[in-house]
């Protein structure tokens, strides 16, 4: 059964919440007053679902039950985690972590708030330890970071079931040491903002070239090393000491002007809003949203490819979800092609005509091969153990498009077998559409001598029972084709 | 005749700038009387040979010449640009231009310095006009930001000339209006940098946690949009107004200690330079930088596939020196395979058996056949109005192997051609050693109709020319097999 949790209040934030749990395959229940709170969410969804698939390799789960309750008991009945996303006044949260632990005493209540901390929102609440910060950053279906900051009254147990929770739906949990207002990135924000407001009543900059002197610049470093490593870089081969004895003096310099606040009046928000206007006002917020999504997309999966940073976060979350998908491969020979995979197309997976890029095709070979590799016992570790199956020849016929979303299945016949070798051809069928068939020829190596050999008894006898059943097959259309080759 | 650049400071700056213009094919004279000057420029630039050629679509220039001058006379002679990267003392800057001036009077100088004004820079030079800021952001050769920052004393005329010189070797020259001390870039992070060593002194974060903190989360966000544009997007519909109404009142929360500076002793550097070796120590510094910079690419190209931000600017160098490109084809295609794709493969492309993973080979092809594509005018436009080129059929013989890290280099040779398809060969080369070929039926496809279609009359013409030189060249070996069929 699906875990279920709540959210309450069901802005940009909340809906970002409700996206990651229910793509997660969490149940949801959203409690928020404002009659717009359904379409607002959907909205954030619709957003997340193009967005957040394309960043697993592995299928995502099926999706949670999304519903809206009229009250908070309603939606908080039965769950095992609260996400409260109201807005920033103290005493309505309060409120409703009144209403939430009377509902379903024992839950446990994550709170959005950027500023606030955990023992503030602690007051007056007859279980204090069960109510903590989890403070997400916008786009919270893409963004991994979510900041966790307790209480002396939270124990370590609340702590760490907290950052289990985050973990599960593919976050990265940062446990704050000391409570402190506005927790550790929000702070940072605070200090630039006020500089860039500076620069923007000063006339020094407008927001477009500010926004062009970080996305050109530091932006780009701070995306994959944040603030020190990148500094340690810079400090050369005598690292971090070198950095600070040559930029340690600048903090005497006159570098910026945070020792003041500007005031903050109807002139500077016209100011900021005019110039926000001409730089970005031809995008709507949604395409603005989109855009940015994407983009993050890209960066993510650059990361991930690397395994570094917040990839580093996809990956772990891809492995834990990949054991449960190769259960059940296990199947009995029989004269029919083995269906060894079940993909979607990710937005990651099209090319810029919307198709499934080429190489793909190629991928979900690859995947049905893996799959097949491991029901005959020539998976991870008997590759550890020195022999492999490697391919030396394939060829791909495309016979069909796939687009943005589609299912596809991968069977996998067995032309022929020996000690040494085999030819499989793979089908990738959308639905009843053949779409793509790979034939391929695979040599069994030793890795070290990387020479062919035979393969270990138990495997091959595996390889050839397969092989045995899908004799009686018809050898598939198309199988030994050369390029150029008329048709038939 | 090649464009000489001078590059005066030899470190970690200089050396970025040396890279760029080097690989942008300037001649590059460096002074820097350190008698490690060559060893550290040269480490700097066997990383950049490694990164910036790997965002380029279209073949970079044949490498500028690269000469180390005993004298600040000898760098600058004959020398159209001259950028200064010694360290912060004014009074040795002064001296520099002094020098520059009086042997090559009329020569352009940009000072890579981190917080002095043009003005200061001017004072005592006999043509202050001719003296500009031009600050970088390591990493020089892959950061494209340029603050261009100039004293009244400098004629609009001098300011677009730099900012030209900028634009040709890739960058994105960012021109200040008002002189502030230490531009924009670094007042941010300034105000980051005080804000970070407060809550390291205060025990609330470490270093690591601080750029998890930043690397999770709005570092993501400002490497493609900056800070104005995503508070937009957190406006929601209601877009900056209504942020500004919502987060306006932060500016009175104590949400910040840059009202005070952190005192900057030993105890401090101690606690950062100790907690930055446990974070970090286990990467030499080199490699922390490749690191980087692979991170980078990866970065810059999602951006330019997007054509966002740092990637448009990718995009307009790349369609600057496409021109010369095709223009040195339209001279007549030659009786070779054309070299069309440089890459690297990445931790992201090995399988488990430590090997570049075999969809990855398709991908090389993809790769190959995009550049050609882009080379015969059938790219993105071309595409977007309607036609396109669809692989039908493709057969790949993995002849090696490729591991991490490897370069690898893809040719295309046309076998046949007509008005409705071509076939094309594409080698995958590591060095000297052939690790792939693909074979590839591609068909010109009216996407709409969706059915084979004559090309467009520009496109055939460039394909056949290509397709007549090539036909010279013998039948590739392995071309025309099918799976299965006996070597040979």
């Amino acid at each position: 059964m699906a875990r279920k949790a709540t959210i309450v209040g069901g802005g940009v934030i909340g809906g970002g919440w409700a996206a990651r749990f229910l793509l997660n395959g969490w149940d949801v229940a959203v409690f928020d007053p404002d009659p717009e709170a359904a379409r607002k969410i959907n909205a954030v969804l619709a957003n997340a679902r193009l967005a957040l698939p394309a960043l697993s390799d592995v299928p995502m789960p099926p999706e949670g039950r999304l519903s809206f309750a009229d009250t908070m008991a309603e939606a908080v009945e039965g769950s095992e985690y609260v996400q409260e996303s109201v807005s920033e006044r103290i005493e309505l949260k309060h409120k409703v972590y009144a209403q939430l632990q009377q509902a379903n005493p024992g839950v446990l209540i994550g709170s959005s708030t950027s500023g606030f901390k955990a023992s503030d929102l602690q007051i007056g609440s007859p279980a204090p330890q069960n109510i903590i910060v989890a403070h997400p950053f916008n786009p919270v279906y893409l963004l991994p970071l979510s900041e966790i900051s307790g209480s002396e009254k939270n124990t370590e147990a609340t702590v760490q079931r907290t950052a289990q929770i985050m973990k599960d739906i593919g976050m990265f949990p940062l446990v704050i040491r000391k409570e402190i207002d506005a927790f550790i990135g929000n702070r940072f924000l605070e200090a630039v903002w006020r500089e860039a407001l500076w620069m923007l009543k000063d006339g020094v900059a407008t927001t477009e070239e500010i926004d062009e002197a970080i996305r050109m610049g530091f932006g780009l470093r701070w995306g994959q090393m944040g603030l020190f490593e990148t500094y340690r870089i810079a400090g050369g081969e005598a690292g971090m000491r070198h950095f600070m004895a040559q930029f340690g003096p600048a903090l005497k310099w006159p570098w910026t002007k945070l020792m003041d606040v500007p005031e903050f009046n109807d002139e500077l928000v016209d100011l900021v809003a005019n110039q926000s206007d001409a730089q970005s006002g031809m995008y709507g917020i949604r395409e603005l949203e989109r855009i940015r999504d994407q983009n993050l997309v890209g960066f993510l999966r650059a990361l991930k490819e690397r395994n570094w940073g917040a990839g580093k976060v996809l990956r772990e979350h891809d492995e834990a979800r990949a054991a449960l998908f190769h259960e059940g491969l296990d199947q009995g020979p029989k004269a029919e092609p083995l269906t060894l995979a079940h993909l979607q197309v990710l937005p990651g997976w099209i090319d810029y005509n919307g198709h499934m890029t080429e190489s793909r095709y190629y991928f979900c070979n690859s995947e049905v091969a893996d799959a097949f590799l491991r029901l005959i016992g020539a998976g991870m570790d008997y590759v550890e153990a020195g022999h492999s199956y490697y391919s030396a020849e394939t060829h791909i016929r495309h016979l069909g498009e796939a687009k943005l979303g589609d299912r596809l299945t991968g069977t996998l016949q067995i032309i022929s077998a020996d000690e040494k070798r085999f030819r499989s051809f793979v089908r990738i069928m959308k639905g009843e559409e053949l779409v793509a068939t790979i034939e391929q020829l695979c040599l069994h190596v030793d890795m070290k001598a990387g020479r062919t050999v035979a393969a270990a008894p138990g495997v091959y006898a595996k390889l050839k029972a397969i092989a045995d059943a899908h004799a009686e097959l018809p050898l598939p259309q198309g199988a030994g084709r050369a390029i150029g080759q008329k048709k038939g």
